[in-house]
């Protein structure tokens, strides 16, 4: 089989890949285009439509990463080729740090200690108990799901929600819109990891900001496109006196890099970051990856890609 | 017995000890000064220097917090009565999570992502794996040793330090000078837990300081004295670019509340809390005092503070 690999550190891949399978000949992007046209397979993260579009007996693409959002919405995508993402692989413990962070930087009182230090103020705030901080996760999936759990590991109270039903231990979960309203009534803090999706994008409206009780505050190291910014930004109101919404840990953003005139920016109770929660480590990937290969090479059936429902 | 409580919040201390210990008369500070004068048992936190010379036939004194440095160092310590401090009491797990937040904020990168908000720059630093970052614990007692456990569960290679020789599951244990030179040269995050005695002021001084690798960070929820704020000040170097130490999250100064005019608090790289680590949790801190003035009326042997030692 002939395996196309485009991905920043191209070569690396490649190189590993390769001698995970002896069998197959891999190959970059900047291969000439009589090779890529060849590809059986394409092992890529955000090709431009151009790349997409070259490989004309593509039987299947492996996602170098878990959203797939960027490759479903890429005008060079072929109809029909079935799409494997990555499953966690290692991301969710990176993401789990993340948003473990974010929980502690609000429930530990860190965010309100750095403003009061640029102004020399020494003063406590009384600490609220884990049990009485329930915290919301949007999304189960993959990394969703190992996320919910390493919260609930360090003792906080946990609802989780999805598209359709599931149970997960130790996580109060919740589905569907009447799940989403009840989960968004209790949580202090809301953690947002589904996939950039039309049936997602601003699921964080107004509506929903203003259902969370007051001073909760938001992680998202899902998607830009889940939050509606403008809502978000007068949830929070203005300056450093807290409005509704306490404060913002925001990893994704609807353009990226975050374009330097948006006001999150300089908002002094939002914390950006640029999109580094959940990089791909390399060595559980690449196992994925030729596991994924292996299976479409054997007709095996393969966990794909909805695209219909974009995730 | 008659038990004299001081502390913020007395009234409640109060009130609860009086229902975990029926037979006994518990009072706070505000009660009269013949009625002080009569106390069998001291159960306080930072008592005044008249306060605690008061009791007349003093048989013990019960630290309502873990550093009994304030206590030693008061000039209205009778001599000889036995001293019981707390140990963990919940306040363990709270530091624990201070620490935690802590040392992701260097790993993660926070530190830089946040100094990097302000002139909106969007870049990524590549994660290093938690298997690389090797964290010291200096001081293995009942905080110390838990703390360490917590940061080893989450992944993170740990070192501690103590004055005797410890073996703790998980944990690479050294003591002594050689066995802190030996930790200091192989730690990215270094996490101060020491009690504050004679022997372990300014343990982080230049030379300390000097032993770290390029780059290490300092968290301190230990005590103040621990470190030498000028040596500190200049492995900091000044302004935003990391010098030899990347940065510091502080919670205990030698003067508390900070003083205004201190360096640390403008400093573009320290991180100040307002000692806020470890507040003590009633509950199981009221078992602690409860069961210590019954060991101390049963003549029980009990494990109290070494004057000499100075913990
Ligand atoms: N910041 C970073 O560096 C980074 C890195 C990696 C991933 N991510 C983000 O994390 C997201 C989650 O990744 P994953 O691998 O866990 O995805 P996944 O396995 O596809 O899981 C998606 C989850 O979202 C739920 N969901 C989808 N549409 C929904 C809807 N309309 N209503 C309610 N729930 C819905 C799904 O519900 P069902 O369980 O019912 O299907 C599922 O639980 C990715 O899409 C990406 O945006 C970010
Ligand atoms: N920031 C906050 O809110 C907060 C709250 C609570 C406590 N604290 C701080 O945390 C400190 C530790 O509390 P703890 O209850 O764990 O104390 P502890 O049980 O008394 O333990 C002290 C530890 O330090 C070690 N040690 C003492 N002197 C030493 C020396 N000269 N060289 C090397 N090691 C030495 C001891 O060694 P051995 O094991 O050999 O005896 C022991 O492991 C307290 O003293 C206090 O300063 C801060």
């Amino acid at each position: 089989m002939k395996v196309l690999v485009h991905i920043d550190d191209a070569e690396q891949w490649r190189d590993a890949l390769a001698r995970r399978l002896p069998q197959a000949e891999v190959f970059t992007s900047s291969a000439p285009a009589e090779k890529r046209r060849e590809a059986d397979y394409l092992a890529a993260w955000k090709p431009s439509a151009e790349l997409l579009g070259e490989p004309e007996r593509l039987k299947g693409i492996v996602n170098l990463g878990a959203g797939v959002d960027a490759l479903l919405g890429n005008p060079g995508l072929p109809e029909g080729v079935p799409i494997v993402k990555l499953r966690d692989a290692g991301m969710a413990e990176l993401i789990g740090d993340y948003v473990r962070y974010g929980i502690l930087h609000f429930q530990r009182d860190f965010d309100r200690y750095r403003r009061q230090q640029a102004r020399r103020d020494w003063r406590e705030h009384a600490v609220v108990d884990k049990a009485d901080w329930p915290v919301g996760v949007l999304g189960l999936g993959a990394i969703g799901a190992k996320v919910a759990a390493m919260v609930a590991a360090d003792g906080f109270p946990v609802h989780g929600w999805s598209r359709s039903p599931r149970s997960l231990d130790g996580i109060t979960c919740h589905h569907g819109d009447a799940g989403l309203d009840e989960l968004l009534g209790q949580v202090r803090s809301l953690v947002l990891l589904l996939p950039d999706t039309p049936a997602t994008r601003h699921v964080i409206d107004a509506a929903a900001l203003a259902r969370l009780p007051e001073g909760a505050s938001l992680i998202n190291p899902g998607r830009g496109s889940l939050i509606d910014e403008a809502a978000l930004l007068d949830a929070l109101g203005e300056g450093e006196t807290e409005g509704r919404l306490r404060g913002a840990l925001l990893d994704a953003f609807p353009e990226e890099p975050l374009p330097g005139a948006s006001p999150l920016w300089s908002h002094p109770r939002v914390w950006v970051t640029p999109h580094m929660a959940g990089p791909t480590p390399l060595g559980e990937a690449l196992d994925q990856v030729a596991e994924a290969l292996l299976a479409f090479e054997a007709g095996e059936a393969l966990d794909t890609v909805d695209p219909e429902a974009g995730y």
